[in-house]
């Protein structure tokens, strides 16, 4: 994730969130009361973006906010887990307190749900992938939080990979004029992905070559036969309806990839608080 | 929404997921291939965005789309019903779908869950509120599909609503004196809510003259008894773990507003899909 | 003010101030002559924006001025007294300059006007307000300003305040029609606002239970009949044609806020200068 | 004024003044009801942006209006006249309503003053210009509105003009070294500027072939012979303390340009309010 | 090209070359003095962004401007064709004039430098690649004249492609650890490249199964070996110092790609202009 | 160059060579491994940007990178020569270098053209100017570069300078009459500007005293003539079809100034490279 472009767009959060200024707060504290509080997991989870991203949350909103104790992305942790320590004007903590909480909450969310899926393939030499289906506006911190659960990434646009669908082929009348015209156009550092129904197309792709083959809603009888045919010769990705229950069946077939809309998409967010050390607090009442 | 506003947000989205181009769909299509397609629920649901969101990404991904067709927001649809109808160059429909799809599906859910919720508690004048625990970046869009779903919104951002929470009530030392210093700056057009977790608080805010007393996490026999406390003084908010098993109950105590986070962090996706009337694409291949 | 918003704003008005360059001051000076000056009241006046406002244009032109001895706002300062200090590169003081000024000029005279207004109701318990007779783009700046004067600020813009006029009421029938209608759609946290021309829409609105009745250049005497009428059931805004001169018998008649347009669109600038130490410039010619 | 410029600064003040929607009226009106209201002066002046910027305001909140009967920019008018008609969408016409007459009294106003000055040089071979104390934000909007009063442009900001100040003089030790400085890196294009308190500053800028000669706070006697001493080798700008009872004396003195700040900080705003025409709205209730 | 993107470029070039506008043009022509010019090759090229590129930046500085006549991208066309006629305001199209030339000129040149390079290499299986030595802020328009003059492009920025250099390979210790590590983070969509300087790395590389072999300055003949060794069990790609002179003989070494920086970093501009059509200007004094 | 603007551009730069990462250095490099690299000139030439851009490059991509060693501007350096010493995190100077070098190659290649040219003219009292011929969305940097090799800028924009061409005259019917439109709009601040291809042209334009008087590809000789004709009482610019060959018998003609566009559109980019010193790097795997 780049830095200047992480902050932009958590500068355009906090300003949907807080508006032109926290009424409540900027009524009740100055800016020398200072507070504490701790981000705590409520439910086991896989963390994800404590540092990289709630930390920098408060950062942004203040630099004089201290972030401390984040606790590694991709680390399991268990109810009551401290993953973020903050220390700071207890003004500008309450405004970035409900953005660091939805994103962490949201990302950890996929990062523990990708780590679901990655366990119930292990020993399978096969990588678990999300799609396109993500959250318009948070595709690169979704992306990176199923990297974090163990998972890795298809194209993450339109523009950074190639996948021919049916509505392609159908305009070309076959797949290998539709693999024909987009390897003309498209970088050799980009591999073609053919979307397949039938063994009768994976046979057509890999006659025109292709690099990846998805097979697409297929029964795992017939995607072990998809296996057995490609044989090497080209990538073979899984897709659609994937969960938890299939998972496994599917890695069996041994298949390459299997890509799955459910990480992004119905990843149910995990549950983390935010608790404070009123202690710290200087009640003096403001000049 | 605003016009202008909902342009920019549709523009940046559609920039995340289509990046510099769709290097598979240019390299096929020429831009003069017609396509028709229609955005279909796969299941019950109420609408929410079909025309003011989904018909907007459609004619903002290239004015040429016609949109038609478009469901009233609102409307309780079956599965099988068409959301949308779209014609225009394949290449934008292509484009614009993964968007409008991951856009609707999500407004659509938001406001099927909130009729559940409002369903609930018919009967009683009690209205179901949101909060701000919304998807960062997406709040215009999930607070209006909260309405849309027959719930009402609550303050939109930090800005435009005052909520003293038990973090101010203790830097102040008193309800009183905080709800003192609040009124002093804030514009007389917006109410001051205080969140109480005890009668004894409830009392104080009363004392004071607040406009809204939220209840936090209490059991429902507490709640009642706030209610008569109250006695129409005052705006009384529930508020905490309400779920479809509890609002009811929740609403039976009498109070006014009952706001309900999982109306936006927790509704699952409504399962709409686009399908394609092959027929209208002329498969000439591009000169 | 939000920090990240209050510098988008200082880079766009020193961008229009300073175009690519000073082309004077970068041919004459270089980076390391440094510069000493001071902003200095030339009349009375009640100070907003030393610190918050003009510091600030100093130091986001060049973080290596400092700014020292900012008179605190609200602060009542005589001729002659140094407002704010600010030491640096010269070349950088000469292009923060125009735009600081043209800022602490109008936010005081803001700030002295509406000193003026409250004095004039001292000992009446209402509340002098702004309206959205603002400058367009420095809105939160002059509101800002009318704060410090010792005024309140009304609704922000069109989001977060109601305000049923002639045209909502016409539109509807009736007030109780306008009012039914907007409680409908808007939250519980914003107050229900409605403007009335005769004491009979003052019975009307009170009948329908709207939180504060505005009173739309009435004469005192009518004003002071509409305060009795409402009898402390909603809050009572006097609007219209306030001056210096009728806002104390305004302010007789009970009212609770009188809403003054003149505060912003018709504050005098206050006479503000730069005074320039001209002893810590180094004249050694640029090497 | 550049249209995309212009359009840019009208969304974002529309912005400002209206945030996320009008509560009120997106709550009464439906898109369809349509309305009519005109621009009207409540007193004489001189228009300035009636069609250029009002009709605009209105044309960017929603391109349906159709603003008509605009008076041509630099008309004198007298009270009663209607500037400007519109017609559309009773709601957009509410939300553009105070941004166009907030900049339509601001920029009339300015016309209207600078037309005074205008008049009062009558006769004389002098052109009246304005300065850099602008509205912040506002510039290129108000120095149009000099030019249709009748007076003209000085540098629009600090890199399209050089004006050497004592400032510059004092760091290079003389005017001489100065304007070498100065002519060594600036376009030829732009003609330079000195500024001068006596008479034998002046000399010395005459000697150094300056372009204009600035004559700051001189009596006009002064001024008077520095223009003899000039002789039409320089163009001569009178500056400091411009008013309406001043400026045909200095005018008298044979300057060239007399530079007026009070035409954009202190021209008072024109009087011009929007009448409704109510017949033309459907009051049928919305659906 | 993304429309939008591309019209965000063209307007914020308009604004580098108009500024606030037209001194020159607005004080002499009125809105509905017409003209009509015609943009002519001064020599042979093949034409690029006739109608794509520089037909927008007309429409663009005005809707009203017509073009027409645009030659289609790809067209070798001979000194004194017309390849772009346009009509409209005369103010617009001087506006717009030179950066549609600058433009022009500039993508010309790329295709026309590119078509070159392919000519050179006709009849060997190997495709003309630009680079990342494009020009800054121009990346998207070049590498679209690459693809118009019969070129290819390599990856676009940093984040669609692998390229392992020798930093990546020293601080991994060997080829195959840096390809480990690579592969475990990126993309399946995305092939994996390794730059080469010995023989020795290519065998290296080739075992560890890496996609795209790139030989970093090889000799011809070492090249050839290269191919050879790799037998296409990987693409391989020469890089390095190619020009018009060498091209042919890299390509006999039977590389698929070549890649050439001065494509874009050293292709000279075409020799365009804007002839203008006199007789159609209206030549009536404005009013 | 004002250093916001600087900044915003060269992050607009960035993300265009970078997209949402460096794929490759971020599998291989951890933040804490440390490089060092030198940008190196492989042949002569006048250096331009290497502290006021190159480096500011590297600090913006990551503010913890120390860049050390600029050679000034304007200083004319051998081969080998070191212009800028950059540390820091490695795969954040892999991600800088790129843009890095492109900028700096051009602006070097610009400043040393300029270099070239004005050392032919030199004795002679002429300025060597730039035109509006430059790169889209570099034209302050390439401005810059010429003032670095010894040349002036011309006008920047078409706000800042006017130029009366052949159309503006043919739509006026005369010189005089464009002149006077032209005068009555135009800031005093700025010269007026003819384009002429006649002697009985010059003779026009001197007889309404325009300041600047463009020679528009006249033979030297005409030129001489011209001069002679003006005698000092304008400025004389010679433009068009400038070339290395022909300037300093251009220069010889007596003209005040020379634009040359070649000095921007065609300046070769000079070779400059970046070398790493690899034992810096700590070759530890990341854990």
């Amino acid at each position: 994730m780049d830095r200047h472009q992480l902050h932009d767009l958590i500068r355009a959060f906090l300003r949907e969130d807080i508006g032109r200024g926290d009424l409540t707060s900027e009524a009740i504290f100055t800016d020398d009361q200072i507070g504490m509080a701790r981000l705590v997991a409520r439910e086991s989870c896989v963390v994800a973006g404590a540092e990289a991203v709630a930390a920098e949350v408060f950062r942004v909103q203040n630099p004089q906010i201290t972030p401390s104790r984040a606790v590694a992305d991709g680390s399991r942790v268990n109810p009551g887990t401290v993953l973020l320590a903050v220390q700071g004007p207890v003004a500008d903590l309450l405004k970035a307190e409900r953005l660091a909480l939805n994103l962490l909450q949201r990302l950890a969310g996929i990062a523990t749900l990708t780590a679901r899926f990655v366990e119930r393939v292990q020993g399978y030499p096969v990588r678990i992938t999300d799609t396109r289906k993500t959250t318009p506006g948070l595709r690169v911190l979704e992306k990176y939080a199923v990297r974090v659960g163990g998972g890795a990434n298809h194209r993450f646009n339109l523009t950074d990979g190639v996948l021919i669908k049916d509505n392609h082929i159908a305009a070309c009348g076959s797949i290998s004029e539709a693999v024909a015209r987009v390897r003309r156009v498209v970088p050799h550092t980009i591999r073609v992905e053919v979307e397949t129904d039938t063994l009768e197309q994976v046979r057509e792709s890999l006659a025109c070559g292709v690099d990846i083959i998805m097979l697409d809603n297929m029964a795992p009888a017939m995607m072990a036969e998809a296996v057995r045919m490609v044989a090497g010769r080209a990538l073979v990705e899984a897709s659609g309806g994937v969960n938890l229950e299939s998972v496994a069946e599917i890695a069996a077939t041994g298949v390459d990839i299997i890509s799955v809309g459910a990480l992004t998409h119905s990843a149910p967010a995990c549950d983390i608080g935010m608790d404070w050390d009123g202690h710290e607090v200087d009640v003096d009442p403001p000049a």
